[in-house]
């Protein structure tokens, strides 16, 4: 049930005077929940408790650890249809999507469930004494991964339960050993509380300590930057915009003690065509760019926002039938009425630049909030020298940009702002004579996708999702797969320490059976 | 020899109007060698140069930049006395610890070339494909680190091989692929030149490219600051103040593209004597600790400044004991006149403050820049109280605090600022009745030492040599030891990348037989 409060660990709390509903993008109405924002006092009581659940929920086992992560997995599950209705009505996603997504949450948080009751991810390695050693003795040495301490998680407004309340970055979090307060987003306020009712839930059949938890409602930036501020708070994960992530990394930085802020951001997801796969197949690759382009409405952080091509009829061709095949597809809701507003906005501001044509924008009906799919053309040069052209209009937009030669298409990607991914479309034995092109994209993007699609990101080891800035602010992690769980903590060394008192994972006897590196050679 | 002249890569080039001599400490005079400061120009061209280089160096195999490492080692022992004599004539040291932490520079570098050459750093992770997956298709995604780009790094006035021109945070950023900009440390600019000029003759013999390594002249912060602005700099490595790390940093956050700043900073290094290692061994301790206190004129950054106790009377043997043992020791020479005023000017300010006893100062002849050893002593309330008392006092300086009892003790703990090390002394079932203490410990420092002394910082795979702010920027990452090559690189995931194509290190057949992740699976 939804009762609009705000989780201060296991308390349902609401002393705060600011009140909010979310909002219905399909029939452009408020639903009638009402929300009350955190008050100053509630997010100090929740960072307080973190801080305190903090010194005992530090030491706990990773099977302690799993067994709450799938119990919140269970208890998400159980909530069952008013989890997908609320996701519904506060999205205007439809229910094939939330359930998707319910999906790759759960298996996400079974998915860091394994890796710590594995354990092996704290990368023991011992160097043992060499008491005789000349000039000096070498000492014990042994190293392991421990948290770092309280974490904020800001929820995208784009994934309302896979990157948002018990997304991502509070699974790595919670796995870690980090206490987790989150800041809820304003626009599913409703689905952010149940899934917090769940993890409250996990929370207490698991025994977890008071406070690993909270759920903090709000309608602006405040309680956000007081919570970035907060010296209790050791770290920040956020995913959204480039000017939130971006002020909340500036706030972290002028701290007396600045703290990591992983936020993943703003991403146009650059794909090049090469000649011969246009050559051969262009139509084919115009009706799957088509689909990716339209995906989720474009609300995809992956969505690709820019095609580069060198001048040719093939690319002509292409163009064509990219928007043909744009035109073919019936727009989609928006998530909100302000990102409809904003997709607007920054779709006009690239437009109106000079030497912009647009090629195809959808023709048909579109009902409100609904969002009119359109793709835009210009030069090369033109992309060279105006960076506004470099604008990321979050939606179902792209831009094709037509270079005039291989060099001129090298520069445009060494010029590119840090992305997320870069794709290259091309022909079997093609690639070899654009080794500049691939090592250009490859010093701008944190994953490179060979004849594909960048939507569609895999939760596996293997995965990357970051990038050089403002991809995200720290290319040297990911925030998506088990090694996400590395941006919440830090190695620790015990050094002549009794073996009886070390954590199990350092112990001479390796009662946990993990895997570890002992004097350089690994082992398990 | 000594030219006084900047290395641009590979060309000696001195176009700046900015001179300035070294100083020895010893005499109490200027050297006579005369360094001209990088010019703008000249920092800009090396930039560019590293920016180049970096194009082709970070393709090179483990097996080119192991050459390249182990040749800098080589070319650094064949520098033999000039760089013995110039090292003491710049810093006061003895020739011993020359010649100790020559060996230690040149183990560094032999360390980082075995760890490239054998390869598995890279953390090769590979998820394969699974195509006939429903809803969709997996794709075979295969992740490993790449470098960052150009790196700049600035050497310790206290460590001017290991931990300067090409010290730790150069050899890592060498082997990470990353190109490296030296700013030199004005007090050993002589040993840096020479040290450079060893990289340069390297890097020509093992053929990397032009620009992979400059060295710059700087006598105050504008070389610096211009360095961690430019663009084209990836990342930054600095070890030394809490003021100057702290600038930098903001410095970098500041950027249109923030980058990473790993600062290693301050540190007051906290010792624990827990009650019965006093009962039973006081004067042992205290002679431990006077040589620790003093031991490279307590120049070191695990210099035990603080050392915390409980009142009673053994604690107030142990302080008699470490008095008198402070006073047989010769006071010896500081690296500067500059860090001796430092030492002067922080130690009154500390003795100036409420309720601080002074229960020891060397009470001989002391030479000029010569540092007399002091013990001051303050009450666990006092310190609590005065974060002045916190002050890290650079030099052989070590604050006692009396705590009231164990619960203080903690209370002193938790209040700390973030530590390199921390230290417990006690009897051998001691131990387990602190345990509040080793958790409280544990949170503020990274590395935990049982019954021994911070000084001497083991380069070896468990080290970590970084810690909560402000000990370090950044306590994700250690500054010592093979993993501080992981501040200078970032996951890069391929997707459906042609094997052919693909890295050595990601092919199926695996021929630099590397240590890799299949599915999850650890697996040579």
């Amino acid at each position: 049930m939804i009762t609009g409060k705000n989780y201060i660990g296991t308390q349902l709390s609401a002393n705060g005077s600011i009140k909010y509903k979310t909002f219905n993008p399909e029939t452009n109405k408020e639903n009638s929940s009402i929300f009350i924002e955190a008050s100053k006092e509630e997010i100090n009581k929740a960072v307080k408790l973190a801080s305190q659940a903090f010194k005992e929920y530090r030491t706990f086992s990773g099977a302690q650890k799993a067994k709450f992560l799938n119990a919140i997995a269970d208890e998400i599950l159980a909530l069952d249809d008013e989890l997908i209705q609320t996701y519904c009505l506060e999205t205007g996603l439809p229910e094939g999507r939330a359930k998707g997504e319910r999906g790759r949450t759960v298996g996400q948080l079974r998915s860091f469930a394994n890796l710590v009751s594995e354990g092996s991810w704290v990368e023991a390695t011992i160097d043992t004494a060499i008491p005789d050693r000349e000039p000096a003795p070498k000492p014990d040495l042994r190293k392991m991964f421990i948290p770092l301490g309280p974490v904020v998680v800001f929820g995208a407004s784009n994934f309302p339960l896979a990157y948002s309340t018990a997304g991502g970055d509070t699974a790595a979090a919670l796995a870690a050993g980090c206490p987790v307060i989150v800041k809820s987003h304003p626009m599913h306020a409703g689905t952010g509380e149940l899934v917090a009712s769940a993890i409250i839930k996990a929370a207490k059949v698991t025994g977890m300590p008071e406070g690993v938890f909270s759920n903090l409602n709000s309608s602006g930036i405040e309680v956000g930057q007081l919570l970035v501020s907060h010296p209790e708070v050791k770290a920040v994960g956020f995913t959204g915009s480039i000017r939130g992530g971006r002020a909340l990394l500036d706030l972290a930085a002028k701290r007396k003690e600045p703290i990591p802020v992983f936020a993943e951001m703003g991403s146009i997801n650059p794909v090049v065509l090469l000649p011969k796969a246009l050559e051969n197949r262009s139509n084919e690759i115009a009706k799957t760019y088509a689909g990716s382009i339209t995906l989720g409405t474009g609300q995809f952080c992956t969505n690709p926002g820019l095609i580069l091509g060198i001048q040719s009829d093939e690319l002509n061709n292409f163009t064509k039938s990219l928007a043909s095949e744009i035109n073919k597809i019936p727009p989609t809701c928006m998530l909100h009425h302000k990102i409809f507003e904003g997709y607007k906005t920054n779709k006009q501001k690239v437009e109106s630049q000079d030497n912009v044509e647009v090629v195809a924008e959808f023709n048909g009906d579109v009902k409100m909030n609904y969002a009119a799919q359109t793709i835009v053309k210009v030069k090369g040069i033109d992309f060279l020298n105006n960076s506004n052209l470099h604008l990321e209009v979050f939606g179902p937009f792209s831009m094709l940009v037509e270079c005039e030669n291989q060099e001129q298409l090298e520069q445009v990607i060494a010029n590119l702002e840090g992305q997320l991914t870069g794709t290259i479309i091309c022909d079997d034995n093609e690639l070899q004579q654009y080794d500049n092109i691939v090592s250009a994209m490859q010093n701008r993007v944190g994953r490179i996708i060979f004849n594909g699609v960048p939507t569609g990101v895999e939760v596996c080891e293997s995965m990357v999702h970051g990038g050089p800035y403002p991809a995200s602010t720290d290319s040297r992690f990911s925030a998506v797969g088990i090694t996400s769980i590395k941006r919440w903590v830090r190695p620790f060394s015990y050094q002549n320490w009794p073996n009886n008192l070390l954590p199990n994972e350092l112990k001479n006897e390796n009662p946990l059976q993990i895997f570890r590196s002992i004097n350089g050679v690994k082992t398990s």
